[in-house]
């Protein structure tokens, strides 16, 4: 029998849902000491690893895996990380929020607030050029709604050139050249070194004034007192900041009451038992048969 | 030679974009008199009619047309309006506003305001089931995008059954089957005597009471007191309404201060002269060619 440890605070939504299942070979474990499979939280896992001598297989819930490639830590194990299950949920936080900037919809509200019938033209994304900072799973599903709502799609990448729905592809030094003209601006990175403060002055610079920044990947791809600059001196129409150099952000931070700085505590995409316990029974299927897991993680890139 | 007059508040564009086209016999006329193509807003074209012998046909720059279609007003000839361009306006705004309900994103403003780090679940549009009162060409694109987004649609419409993203049609008495379970219900239906208070009391109160309604069609087809008492009792999440049954809304209308209710000012798929000359040309073509126009409307049936 393979012993499953689950760490999360969704614990119990998870043993009823995997449960449910009645995977072959799979019983829950009642001891760190036993367990050979773990599910759940990155931080919670990495705590928990020096007490675990049987492990063989992390599946992470989330796709951020910071805690566990950290070079402090042990690497003697296989580590899947969750993808292709946020590209929706990432699809609807982006889109929503360039609707609601679009659509103008604050104002609208305060119209109404005085009985103010206010026939302002909205703003459209139908031929906007929305430009994306990584396309892994996540960026390819950006870009697909993107095309579904008839836009322009650039995006910028390490090296490869997936998804079909991207018009043009970026990389390396022509950073510069893919920001020129963007409407839009959204970063799915991953948080490595290669990523830290890509979103630098130089970078917003290049943006034009009437841009809009997304960042839902991690904080580290901005430059945070650049983009403060920025948008107090108006060089960028407004960002949506789903993550940060640190989180929670401290309540001194200027961006708290940074002007069109728009903020959502890292909850662009949460982790939903339900998807987290498909992707889990196709990788543990996988695993029985000893066939190779899908999204593994390379501890020395970090993803 | 025929003659094109043109009545809109945008008319130096339409002439500059229809200028530019080249279109064979085509000049725009100095006189009303001599007028034999209207190009325009349906209540321009209404105060214009008598003053126009020559008339033959007019293309409406707006898919409503009730002015036009008023039994009191000529009908000798051949009167299209504008269809086709825009539904992917109304899925942005449609969409548009259920994601900003969804994504808590008044509450996340809020939160920001006082430097609070507010990690509440968002809702999902995945796996929610959208009510489409009206199918024709808008209602078709609504369902795509609703497709695009992994949600389950239904339609109800009088009679057809064209568009292949509806998974579920409903017709006539149906109308309360229709409304049960519905999470989002949106009405494109036209303004005619069947669509009059077709959202009444029996239809708002067989919704959920966390159901959220959008009226993008007309004012007519919503019991305004219904809403207004389902809204003040709970009985619905929230409406986002663009169309009223008297535009502008009188500023002492208690909609302004209903809770929940959400006021677009009629803006929700503005008239583009970009679009609508591309349809202008695309009618003048089999015009003179004397092939059938596209979109002709019914005088009798009313859109």
């Amino acid at each position: 029998m393979h012993k499953l440890l689950i760490l999360s605070r969704d614990a119990d939504e998870y043993k009823q849902l995997i449960g449910a299942a009645h995977l072959p070979d799979l019983e829950f474990a009642t001891d760190p000491e036993e367990s050979e499979i773990l599910l759940g939280e990155p931080k919670l896992i990495r705590d928990t690893l020096p007490m675990l001598p049987a492990l063989k297989w992390v599946q992470a819930i989330y796709a951020g895996v910071e805690p566990l490639v950290d070079p402090a830590q042990r690497r003697d194990y296989l580590l899947t990380n969750a993808r292709g299950v946020f590209g929706e949920l990432m699809s609807e936080f982006v889109f929503g929020y360039l609707l609601f900037l679009e659509k103008k919809m604050l104002e609208r509200i305060e119209a109404q607030k005085s009985h103010y019938w206010q026939r302002n033209d909205s703003g459209v994304l139908r031929g906007k050029t929305i430009g994306l900072l990584g396309v892994g799973s996540i960026g390819a599903h950006l870009a697909r709604t993107a095309k579904h709502f008839s836009m322009n799609v650039r995006g910028y990448t390490k090296s490869s050139e997936t998804s079909p729905d991207v018009d043009e592809y970026f990389h390396g030094n022509d950073i510069l050249r893919f920001a020129d003209g963007l409407d839009y601006i959204v970063s799915v990175l991953p948080r490595v070194d290669e990523t830290t403060r890509l979103i630098d002055a130089a970078f917003l610079n290049a943006l034009p004034s009437y841009a809009v920044l997304i960042n839902v990947g991690r904080g580290n791809s901005v430059d945070e007192a650049a983009l403060i600059q920025a948008l107090n001196e108006g060089k960028l129409a407004a960002a949506v900041l789903d993550v940060f150099e640190q989180e929670p952000l401290p309540s001194e931070h200027p961006f708290w009451d940074t002007p069109n700085l728009y903020m959502t505590y890292h909850t662009s995409a949460m982790s939903y038992p339900e998807d987290l316990t498909k992707l889990f029974i196709e990788n543990y299927t996988r695993y029985i048969e000893k066939k190779p897991l899908k999204y593994v993680v390379d501890f020395e890139r970090g993803y």
